[in-house]
């Protein structure tokens, strides 16, 4: 509450990089803080289309967490939902592993129906927010479709493909990022990270979620020149993912599970990696990719982990204290 | 029961012409006849989009009603129905009027992300029909786009604003229909049409459901040279409709709601029209219009009162007999 209460012209404004479910979870500890003016750019690169329909599921994952709608259990999807429009369409022979809830299926009519009337994508998304009663901006990292592909032993296949429909099994053998080559950054995108006294990348996957927004063109370069502090949180605990698949797909594309590798990829785009206390023994590994490392608990179940960790993460950001543990 | 252990090679083929409700009970009744293969042609000009899915109402209830989904409360719309998707539209802003529940969304998604890959109308109905396990054929009037126009005091609107929005209230001035002039039949129509034994107008609204089937370039011809037996059942008893706004429709446009504006509008097109007991004394006016009049109960309430119509529909069309009561 006191956070809330000290809300003021002393507002920072934060920046949060973010994919689905681990990028929400921050994001709702730093919109906890209350002193803060969030904006949160979102991974699109998991989009895909079901049954004619654009689903976007880490921005909604996003939208449904900053507006109280999530299924708290899941992490995802919405809270009171029912499969029925599902039911219909797999009676009528459509393939269904895509959990679509029914309303969740009223958002990607809706969006659907805005993109066939050539709207942008970004002021669907703003207008989705504000309908929904978001508690800070959700930005695109691009108004252009960028989807991730994964290759496995069974050929090419969507990012939702691999992550749902095969429930991350296959190991992955290489991934591309379709469309990136010729995306543009979202402006808003741009605009926020050129003003932001923080950026925060969120413990979200680096391959799938991190990556295919800072290797939109200029995503980098605004970052690595941005007047901002910035920190990320590690998305590794002891060699494992919190949440995901992504120490397997790390170690399977040739790098390590571990908190020097998740430094070294964001060496130039982040100051400081926040890492859990149980990984404090490898402070020098991140420290070697010219990162400072801070630990303290960066595991994320309730709300009160959330703000805790939030809390830290711009403390931490803020400061120019030697890198260390926090208590 | 012995309707349906008189299945056999002496199965009439008999064909239907039908709007949405009125011509789902008869439809039914029809089906329930057990000797009859029975081909509904189904009226698509009050298809309508909303929120960038395709919506075909009486195809819809034709749908439901013959696979046993219907609601049977409503006449419309499917049974154990939500409207959590809906709700999601509205909070978006969209205008909710037409109440599509969550699996009639999901109906409405699968057509239209079929009709968006180019898929032809009458293949996705079989499809729908098929996996639904509808128990007779529903065939569309045609493959293109009909829809009827309603002008009122407040100018023109479409059929299901006029329908569902405004609830029939305005007064009708005209009626028009878009892409009529231009529609072709649909070839398994006039297949059906061709190679009926029986051809029954349903009791629709002459104007809205049936109008459209037959104002469709060559339907009529087709039906006026068909070698079928030709029977309609009058949608008004006492002057008024059984269902709907027919009544006020034909009133206001310069038509009477009464059986003898029926029999002129089908005056060409039918042999004999089935009119109400109560309805008896106005045989002459059927007479006067060229069609022979036969009297009995047409109000269809219970599967008994559908059944037992559809009994008395193909032996008064397969009679020699004069006109008269059927008791």
């Amino acid at each position: 509450m006191s956070d809330s209460l000290s809300k003021s012209s002393t507002n920072r404004s934060v920046v949060l990089l973010a994919g689905g479910v681990g990028g929400a979870k921050m994001a709702e500890g730093l919109a906890g803080l209350g002193n803060v003016d969030l904006t949160v750019i979102g991974n699109v690169a998991d989009d895909d289309e079901f049954h004619g329909l654009w689903v976007s599921p880490d921005i909604d994952t996003l939208t449904y967490s900053l507006s109280g709608r999530i299924n708290r259990q899941q992490g995802w999807g919405v809270a009171d939902e029912a499969l029925r429009g599902l039911s219909v369409l797999k009676e009528l022979g459509e393939e269904t592993w895509m959990t679509l809830g029914d309303r969740d299926l009223g958002l990607h009519i809706y969006r659907s129906s805005r993109l066939r009337k050539g709207h942008a994508r970004q002021a669907i998304a703003d207008d989705i927010s504000r309908a929904f009663g978001a508690c800070c901006r959700i930005v695109l990292s691009t108004e252009d479709v960028v989807q991730t592909r994964v290759k496995t032993e069974a050929g090419w296949m969507s990012f939702q493909e691999y992550f749902v429909r095969e429930h991350c099994a296959p190991e992955v053998l290489e991934l591309s990022y379709r469309g990136l080559d010729v995306a543009a950054p979202n402006p808003a995108a741009l605009d926020a990270i050129a003003n932001a006294d923080v950026i925060v990348i969120a413990p979200s996957n680096p391959l799938v979620s991190i990556e295919p927004i800072l290797s939109i063109a200029g995503m980098r370069t605004a970052i690595a020149g941005a007047k901002a502090a910035r920190i990320a949180v590690c998305p590794f605990v002891n060699g494992k993912a919190i949440k995901g698949p992504a120490d397997r797909m790390m170690v399977s594309l040739g790098f390590e599970a571990t908190v020097g590798a998740v430094a070294r990829r964001y060496a130039g785009i982040a100051d400081t990696l926040l890492i859990n206390t149980s990984d404090r023994a490898f402070c020098g590994d991140v420290k070697s990719a010219g990162l400072c490392a801070v630990a303290c608990n960066i595991v994320m179940t309730s709300l009160e982990d959330k703000v805790a960790l939030a809390r830290t993460v711009l403390a931490t950001a803020l400061s120019s204290e030697a890198c260390g543990v926090v208590p």
